[in-house]
């Protein structure tokens, strides 16, 4: 599969999604394999909003690995990269001696990594599950292994595996100590819920306070509620929302959506020292979309919120270009601060009087940045255009115009 | 015991002390008695600073129970209230048949109830405690009654039962359907840990957006987590609490302290709706209180949250000059709003530049209206001085000046 880009580096770029999860991963039963507590499920967004793009490049002209991230070279011998690295060339090297001896590639050879991310990485979502999606996925393809990639990339990042499939994805926590059976699997396909839609709410560029790799060990030695939430609460939660998800049934998915992050942060909170994620913007969403539901004696919104303040909304089409006037109306945005909505255009929409005096909250000016608009997509795949490449033939970085 | 003010008007006035709990009550299993889910334990506070004043008068000219609080006339029909009441007439007459059949007053007089706190209720501090303790106490010196009070306080607010006692007090959980063994005990006198020094650190004048009763309801119906923590953490937490207090082991008490109040909000957050109390300035007060012990690489200053944004800290005597100095530091006060610190007076002492370095927070100005510098004290007390009734001789409140 790998494309072949002057005589000696071959090449391919690949691009991998981000998830966001309805039921969260929170803990480790093996920091090593990264093994989790609960297992987890979550939603893989479109990559026309929010992708990373990967290319790889392999040749015997490489004195050794490499890897830059967003234009700046990084260390490649972090253990985490190195694991997903050895895996794959021992995988790769599998098949070889399996079915393939003469292989084209070396796998001695050396590899170059070019990763970017098409958003920025102070908008708090979760950029390591998508780039090691993509960098598992990518060496993948261009070493000509065809094994459970989810595997490989919880190696990388835990929840790294889900962004290996679209739509609708549950990371099962497995039993076996070697972590064999720690895979993701598709509950349901992208096409599956059309009409379900995501917003991101960009709340502030704040990086996160305690990384989410530190915090959830921490929550591990300490937090009583953690393991309760783990061994007790999930296991049926996780029943139910799968089958919310196939019966595409909004308002069991929403309320469990909910309830599974405020859970989450509870155990944060529980955590010693506490952890806190959610600030005073974060808690006027929450407020937000509970009145917004209520006024409607329905569940029309859900929240979720992962280690930062930014809240993803999922809803259904008809209620985007309502809701999305409303979070206007009480986050009113800098006049001149660009455009509120990116992603897939929002028609505008007029807020009823009975609905702004139903949510009834003081308006809060600039508390949220903009919104992306977003829907769910499909699992990573490969870019057909070689003039996408990120890595030149040379093998290093393409200046950017 | 009831003073005489008149030949028609029996007349009391008592005071009695707000408690702040280690151990924190969230939760009934039943709402008519005020049971709770797990027991409780608290510090009294010394009444120089905060305390109810509640004078309560009986007449045979009075035409109805009435009740005035903090000037104010107030329904006397409210289902707690009339508990209370009709408890502390119960016992009266109990004993009244027992022992005493020609008492002087009779019980089926009216009586007249007036209480004012000396301290806001905005400030967010559980006034309904001091005043149902207050209440309670004055009724039964009044009426005559001698038996255990805080199993009556306790059915006009379930953390009243607390401020029946001064020093440390345990509220036992019970195990009887009909409550008698719900009590309140002290576990130690207000002697015992001279040392022992109580901040309230004002947060904010807002209300609280969820009052505690509604909201311990929702919890009790919706975390799956409070149930956890009553039953599986609460109880050895609680023995702990007790050996720790008894031995004036301040590291093993401020962390257990703190480490419930995060179970308590953690708790609130797993509730649906969640219901939060800690604001961003309550969040800084708990990060500062960490980054100050890990500063001393020692556990010397305690945060507790109740059902509000504002914290009550625990520190030895030792300490106070330079913690008090240190939020001033972070939270720097308006320079004409009045003075920062009341209560007890805090020598001012000088902020080592390391320790400023190593709390390493942006400053918060006006984050902290004030601070109430305060100890551990005594439970209810009769004042002696009759010119200090806040009714008159005509059973109304007087005019205040």
């Amino acid at each position: 599969m790998a494309k072949t880009c002057s005589e000696k580096v071959s090449m391919i770029t690949c691009t991998a999604p981000v998830n966001i999860a309805v039921i969260k991963y929170w803990g480790k039963r093996d920091e090593e394999l990264i093994l989790p507590i609960n297992s987890s499920l979550s939603v893989t967004l479109h990559q026309d909003q929010l992708k990373t793009t990967t290319t790889v490049a392999c040749s015997r002209n490489f004195q050794e690995d490499r890897i830059w991230l967003n234009g700046k070279e990084e260390d490649i011998n972090q253990p985490r990269l190195q694991s997903c690295l050895c895996e794959i060339r021992r995988l790769a090297r599998k098949r070889r001696n399996d079915e393939d001896p003469n292989a084209e590639i070396t796998l001695s050879h050396r590899v170059h990594i070019c990763s970017v991310n098409n958003f920025p990485t102070a908008a708090g979502l979760a950029s390591s599950a998508a780039g090691y999606a993509c960098l598992v996925y990518s060496l993948s393809r261009l070493l000509g292994v065809d094994a459970e990639l989810s595997v490989v990339a919880r190696q990388g990042s835990g929840s790294a595996c889900r962004s290996i499939y679209g739509g609708f994805v549950q990371w099962k926590m497995g039993e076996r100590q070697d972590g064999t059976d720690s895979v993701a699997e598709q509950v349901a396909p992208e096409t599956h819920w059309p009409e379900l839609r995501v917003l991101v709410l960009v709340v502030s560029a704040e990086r996160k306070h305690v990384g989410s790799t530190s915090g959830m060990q921490t929550s591990v030695q300490t937090s009583a509620l953690l393991k309760h939430r783990a061994d007790r609460v999930v296991p049926a939660r996780m029943d139910d929302m799968i089958r919310a998800v196939q019966g595409r049934d909004f308002a069991t998915f929403a309320e469990l959506t909910m309830k599974d992050s405020n859970q989450f942060h509870a155990t944060c909170l529980d955590t010693f020292p506490p952890i806190f994620y959610l600030n005073d913007i974060s808690r006027r969403v929450i407020n937000l979309v509970h009145r917004y539901n209520q006024h409607y004696t329905e569940t029309r919104v859900a929240y979720t919120f992962d280690a930062g303040p930014n809240a993803v909304i999922y809803l259904l089409q008809d209620h985007v270009a309502e809701f999305v006037q409303t979070v206007r109306h009480f986050f009113p945005p800098e006049s001149n601060g660009g455009e509120f909505v990116k992603g897939i255009p929002v028609f505008s929409a007029s807020l009823p009087d009975e609905l702004i005096r139903a949510v009834g909250m003081e308006p809060t000016p600039k508390g949220i940045s903009y919104i992306i608009n977003t829907k769910v997509g499909p699992g990573p795949c490969a870019v057909d255009d070689p003039t996408l490449h990120l890595l030149g033939a040379d093998g290093l970085p393409k200046k950017t115009p």
